[in-house]
């Protein structure tokens, strides 16, 4: 049994207003930011830089933070308030779909950041890292999982983002979350590890945005995507009935107005304030979603969190509030 | 302290004469590939699909056998003859610079086909991914390190080559290298690691062969290339001078006789039988260098290899033959 210790989150220095955005794209409006809903969203790069369509190199010049650095701020907010210190950590499993540089991995250069030298790599899918992670864990042997294991997914898609034209600039942001997963009681973690799967092959084929030539999506969604993901929730509420009473739903679905959408058709509460106010970052977003929400959640509430990642593979995690 | 308790080497199962390339090749004649040095050369595909000027994914349909085979048969060649048994590694490291699925990782999918559910991550930097693995492995604390841990490189190239055109089709070859790492001198180790480093900064700027589009290599290699690595090669000699009678030295340069002049320039002992017979595939090589000439090797002799990866970064270590 895995159990989510703590959850933290951190976003880029740089906001970027729908203001700002409609004064670089001439195709946005109102309207369609309204219908999109994401009001702000956060860079590691300044904005006049974004602004000048520059290449992804001419960004990293100048960039006000590092997806790693990013990444040490999410481990800082998941470690505040608790009694663990990065030295309980056996393991550090990293992602970063947008890596300022290629080797070492993301896992070495945070575990380097928090001076350990313990085994730290990256475990990865682009769209669904943190869920891959602790996918990972739940397929090992329980002898070999470290007591304490950190994961951590490190995004910076604005690194790859054209402003000037397409909506990818109005969803997407920089954005980091870390989970620090125990077998253990002890660390009275927030959350029970119920479920965890990675790979079911879904249809989901909105994804077109270029990062990394791996990821993109479409707008709008196509409807199929949106009765696909009613249908597996409304499932996954159907097996847990009896378990909690209240469901929550958190995603990587990069458009709050479609989680909503989901939420109200399976009838489950949407973790959507993060994506609001802070943009998404795909695999990170669910989980920040439950940072965000904490306070929300009470004992025994559900919550079912989605993501989608490479080769249009589906992950979830079905998580008991303790 | 860190051993080799074993070394495994695998080739994919279509031979490539140097009669079939100049088939395929109108630039190529007896003179330059004599100048070159290798005789023959595998792939994990048919050879006339390979002459068809096939796409990467048009040569995955056909594939005789996968990169993970691939590594599961060196796997396989460096068990053999020792007591070890999968079911004493604690760890897989792996990695492919020309994967054909991209998720999970290699060492996942190496894991899988041994059946073993243990920690399974990629490490790599293309062309110096076995260095990397123990130069991991040496840089945790020594507590956290498995008793026995699986090393394995298992690299396609010829997935990507144009065989009408260039030289990279004469040099590369579809190849995996596993070593088996402990630190524990009971499992009567093949040799002791005296020192591995990766991430020396190196002016290697011959590689341009686009696999991946990370690497990539020119001919004929400046001579600058061969100065720096006789200098590099020396300069190891002069440190171990009082430790070792005789210097083996092997490389990933995927040419044969740029190693012959380097060893004779350096006074060390070439080990190329391997890059002769079997072509190379950058990382693996220098370690496959290891499993033909095992016999050559007698007890204290002192063994050079080095290895250059992603970002002109290189790598290098020194082995003792117990």
């Amino acid at each position: 049994m895995l159990y989510i210790a703590s959850v933290g989150s951190s976003s880029g220095r740089q906001k970027i207003s729908n203001e700002d955005l409609c004064s670089i794209n001439p195709e946005l409006n109102s309207k369609v930011l309204e219908e999109l809903g994401v009001k702000t969203r956060y860079s590691c790069f300044p904005l006049e830089v974004l602004a000048a369509d520059s290449t992804p190199r001419q960004r990293d010049e100048k960039a006000l933070c590092s997806p790693t650095d990013l990444g040490k701020q999410a481990v800082d907010s998941a470690l505040k308030g608790t009694a663990i210190s990065p030295e309980q950590f056996g393991l550090v499993l990293g992602y970063c779909h947008s890596p300022h540089q290629l080797a070492p991995s993301e896992g070495q250069r945070i575990a380097d950041k928090l001076k350990l030298k313990i085994p730290s790599f990256d475990v990865g899918s682009s769209g669904a890292d943190l869920l891959l992670h602790i996918y990972t864990l739940l397929s090992w042997k329980e002898e070999v999982v470290p007591e304490v294991s950190l994961c951590v997914a490190a995004n910076s898609p604005t690194r790859h983002i054209n402003y000037s034209e397409g909506i990818a600039g109005v969803l997407l942001s920089d954005q980091a979350a870390a989970l620090v997963i125990t077998k253990n009681l002890d660390y009275s973690p927030l959350f029970k590890v119920v479920e965890c799967s990675y790979g079911l092959k879904n249809s989901f084929s909105y994804t077109e945005i270029p990062i990394y030539e791996h990821l993109s999506f479409s707008y709008p969604v196509p409807s199929a995507v949106i009765e696909e993901e009613v249908s597996f929730i409304s499932s996954i509420k159907e097996k847990y009935k009896s378990q909690f009473s209240n469901f929550y739903y958190a995603s990587s679905l990069p458009i709050p107005s479609l989680i909503l959408e989901i939420a109200k058709k399976s009838n489950t509460q949407p973790l959507i304030e993060g994506l609001i106010n802070e943009g998404c970052s795909l695999s990170t977003t669910p989980f920040s979603a439950l940072y965000f929400e904490l306070a929300k959640l009470q004992s025994n509430d559900g919550v079912i969190l989605t993501s989608s990642g490479l080769g249009e593979k589906k992950g979830y995690t079905v998580l008991e509030r303790l």
